[in-house]
Formats: C-alpha cells, structure tokens, sequence
C-alpha cells in the first residue's frame, strides 16, 4: 500500500502528525522510510524520530525467540490476541537478517498470523528484507519507536534462534522470552549455547495433548539447568513455564510473569537502567559500524585490508603490523 | 632487571639472536618492549615480532581461569613443575587488566608459584601493569609469540574469573580451562553465566581430604549442566575432572585431556581454523579499538561525543541523530 502512497505523504510534518493519532498508513509510510536505503528518506525518518521521542519509550518490549517448528507464530498469534481483547494494543516485529522477504510478502506474515492479521488493534511488521544484522536491528529499533509512538503498548519482537540474532533482540527489549519444545534427555542438547544466558523465562511449548507429561519433564530439565547458574539480575530468577500457544492454555500466566517482571525490575530501577545502558550500547554499535563502512568503502584500503587479512590468518604478517598499515593508510 | 640492560639491547637484530637462542634475558626485554607505552619502543617490537613469526605457533597455548581461592597459583605451580620435569619448557603469562602490579612485584608472582619461580625450564610474567583489558590482552597476546619463539612449547595464560577477561583469553588460546571449588547445591550458583560457554574443561579443585566427596559430588553436577548444553565444537564434549593442585592428584589425567583435544581438534581441523580465525578477530579488535581512540582522543569531538551520549541516556537525543552528528564530526 506504500506504494500508491501520494508524494506529500512524505511530509514529516503530516506523518508526524498521522502516527500521533494513531494512523496505520501513517506507520507503515514512517517505517518505509526507515528501511529506505536512499539517504533523504532516512533523513527524513531521523527527523521524524527525534520528533516523536517524548511519545517513546511507554511500551512493553519482549523479544521471543525459538528454533523453527516450536509454535512461534501459533503462540504469538494467540498471545497477541488475548492481550488485544484486554484492551492493549499490539506490534509484531521481526528480526531476521536471513529473511528474504520483501514488503509483497507481508502476506506472509498474516497468514501465519490469522487472527492478529485482521486485528485492528494490532500491527504486524516483517524483518525489513536483507541486509545485515546490525542493519536489520537499526531499523526494527526504529520501527518500535514508531509503534510506540503511534499507541501500541506492546511491542513484540520475532526472531528465528539461528545465529546472533538473539543476543542482537534481547538488547533491544525490556523482557526476553525463550520457547521451547517439550523433550527430554537427548533432544535437550539442542539447546544453543547463550540462550540460557539471555532468557527472562523459558516456555515449553505444545503442552499439550500426549506431549503434556513431555513439555513437563523438559520443564524441570530446564528449571535445574537455571539453577546452576547464577541469574543475571539479584532480583529476577527466569522462571519456566509450560504453555499450548495452539489450546491458549498458560498464556495468561505467561504474562503475568512479563508483568511481574517488569514491576519489580522499576521498582530497583534495573528496567530504567537496562533501558538507558541499551541506547547507549546502540550508539556506540552505530558508531563502530559506520566506521567500518568508511574502511571498507574506499576501494583502495579495502583490496589492501583484504590482502592482510589473508596474510594474517596464514600467519605471514603480525596483527600488530598489519593494523599499523590500515591505520596509516586512513589516517588514524 | 630490564631497567639495567645496556642500550645495544635495544638492538632488534640482538634481541631477535637472543630469543632464537633461548636466552631469558633477551625474551624479558622484547617483552618490556612490547608492553612499553613508548611509540618507539613498540615499532621495534612490531618489527622483532614480525621477524620472529616464523618460530611461532609451536606451543599449546591453554587458559586457565577460577575464582580467587579456587587454588590457581597452587594448580600452575604444580602443572608447570609436572610439565617441565617432563621436558617441557613452559610460560606462564597473565591476564588482569585490573592488577596494579609493576615490574617491580614480579615477586609477588614468583612467591606464589615457588618452584616453577626457581625452575630454568619455566618463566612466569605477569600482566602488564593497568591498561584497558583490550590492551592487557594485546600485550600478553604479542608476549605468548616471543615466548614461543624462545622456544617455549606450552603457554599457560591465567585470569581472575572476573569480567570479561575469560572470554578475552578463550579468544587466545587452543584450549580454556576452568577451575571450580569444590560444593554443591546453593554454592553451584555461584557459576558465572558464560563460563560454561567457554570451558573445553572443568576441573574441580581441592578433591582431597574431607572435601573428596563435595568435590566428587560438584563433578556431578557440572556434568549434568555441561549435558544440558550444546557442545561448542561436534568434536569435543568439555569434561569434567577432579584434582588437587596441592597434592598433585589427578593433574596428569587433566594434562592428557588437553592434548587428547588438540589431537583431536587438529585431525579434522579445526585447531587451525580456531587459530586462524582468533588472528583474524584480533586483527579486526584492535582496527576497532583504534578507529575509537582516534574519535576519542580529540578533545573537541570527545567532549560533544560525552554529551550526546548523555542525550542518548536521557532519552533526548535519538541515536540516529547522535551517530549522524558524530559521523559528519570526524567525517565519516
């Protein structure tokens, strides 16, 4: 539909004003031109931005994540649903940088989705199509500022547990929900090392039916793996808990504990903290990136930084050496 | 001993001759070059480095890592003697970004490790005295090369489990090894979160006298959170041992353990594709590290640098306006 959109659409002004009142369309152009790779668009979209941070920031952000096949979009479905019919108001974002999915697709997404596809008061929006990681981040963090801006309460982030997009989701949200498939012994080796780390709770999914005693046993496997290690906030230890996204049985309970979570990290300050310590990190991420893209952007250094590379990892030239020769050539 | 060498030492091509001959003194004073904070100083270690390369990469290079009292100093001193009495040569170097230790306390270290201190087939450094643990980690990466090519054939690299420093060791060693107390229950919570990431190992310390059974008893349960997890290489499930640095038990068990790693991990490769991508990585660190320095080491642009990222933490300033402000300050 963005396509269509009229060429004064791009005011900032009118979009600013648009996504103030709640306007869908309004988003969805705001968030197009966040994932614009021409330089006026994201300019425009940076001034949009900054207009609209005092808007920001009043959302619940949870970042959920699980291997292909464990109910993802079944239970995101479901949860999106109860939490709309409670009265919030719901953004599905995705994270996948492997994503080749392009704005035509975004069928895609509704149809795994079905009821929050047709939800009015919820807002579903694909992985922006190829690009890095850290790409793809940059812009699903604007685009949650922009849900956020325009009334949605809660923000929920996808992401498929494949690579480091993880780690990348779980520093752009207050809470980060991990699901599991119900499984014992053997099969919980699959569990990807870091995710233990990062999980606010845990989630054994498709308890239900004959999976049932399952999902449980894998539940307690999980719950001692926890205990081993020491949580990383004194005062939250990650619960675990069984749900069926499909019979929506124990989301309710689910959310309580996102809820839970976020009163008690307030009332320690951590949830401002986390806050604040992750737009900083972003920053400073940004900052990293776009230095990098000045070394590999000039033809010249990057043939060079190339070269070196291979000869570093033959060991024929020393790492100390071969930085001292990138860095005289750009001047640092 | 350093500040007495006569000026000639300075000599690349004599320190070169003296390290190729095994001479300690020569080996010492490449390495105050390297950790020197002169600019002169490092040229002609990056230059001695260099022309050394060839003679490195021979050692088995292993971490070690465990909470203060966990009986490090102990263990090495123990691992070491065992090691060279077999015809080992071994280096001891450290890791602590945090040590406040000088040349002059090298005491402190030969005390706590009082036979490989007297041993002529050991050397034992300590860390380089404050500095930024990137910093910490470059030097002691660049002081494992000249020990290598003085012909020591194993490197143990030592940290306090504090901060990231293990991780930053993992990064510059064939194979890392985590010390635990033995204990059980409550007390195991105390593992830090990462630590079983990183850990080809776990050995359980002080398994002798009445703490044998706690001790055994840990083992178990380090097994079982071990079995949880993912191995990090399909070649290699880390184990879990027992020993007693103190009264030299189950030390030789442990060693064999390394090597039966490397033995392993070299048959289907990936020892020398974990050493080539550390090069790499580190080569790419220190780009990074150096791009920062030059943005903030001058004056102006770190004082703006300061107070965006104040904006950014207050949630005043959008980050994409921040980087974009920064990017155009220092011409990116």
């Amino acid at each position: 539909m963005t396509e269509t959109a009229p060429r004064k659409s791009l005011d900032p002004k009118a979009l600013a004003a648009g996504i103030r009142a709640g306007n869908r369309a309004s988003l969805a152009r705001a968030i197009t031109l966040v994932e614009s790779r021409k330089a006026e668009h994201r300019a425009i979209a940076r001034g949009l931005i900054q207009d609209l941070l005092p808007l920001t920031g009043n959302a619940q952000r949870v970042g959920i994540t699980g291997v292909p096949g464990v109910g993802k979009s079944t239970t995101i479905d479901m949860l999106g649903s109860n939490l709309t019919a409670q009265g919030h108001k719901v953004a599905v974002l995705a994270v996948d940088p492997s994503s080749t999915r392009t704005g035509g697709s975004i069928l895609g997404d509704k149809t795994r989705m079905a009821q929050l596809a047709v939800d009015q008061n919820a807002f579903i929006r694909p992985s922006p199509s190829a690009g890095t990681l850290g790409g793809v981040a940059a812009k699903t963090r604007e685009t949650m500022l922009l849900c956020e801006a325009a009334g949605f309460d809660i923000i929920l982030v996808e992401t498929v547990g494949i690579g480091q997009s993880e780690t990348t989701v779980a520093d752009m949200v207050d809470f980060f929900l991990v699901l599991m498939l119900p499984g014992a012994g053997d099969e919980l080796q699959g569990i990807k090392k870091g995710v233990l780390e990062i999980a606010d709770m845990i989630a054994v999914n498709k308890a239900d039916g004959e999976s049932a005693l399952r999902a449980q046993s894998a539940a307690s496997d999980y719950r001692a793996a926890l205990h081993i290690l020491a949580p990383r906030s004194p005062t939250w230890s990650p619960p675990v808990v069984t749900i069926s996204g499909l019979a929506n049985e124990g989301l309710d309970a689910m959310w309580e504990q996102v809820t839970h979570h976020r009163d008690k990290m307030s009332a320690t300050g951590e949830f401002q903290q986390r806050r604040a310590d992750q737009q900083v990190a972003w920053m400073w991420d940004l900052l990293q990136q776009r230095m990098m893209e000045a070394l590999t952007g000039n033809a010249q250094t990057a043939e060079r930084l190339k070269r070196l590379e291979g000869e570093v990892r033959e060991g024929q030239t020393a790492v100390s050496v071969a930085v001292e020769e990138i860095s005289s050539l750009i001047g640092v």
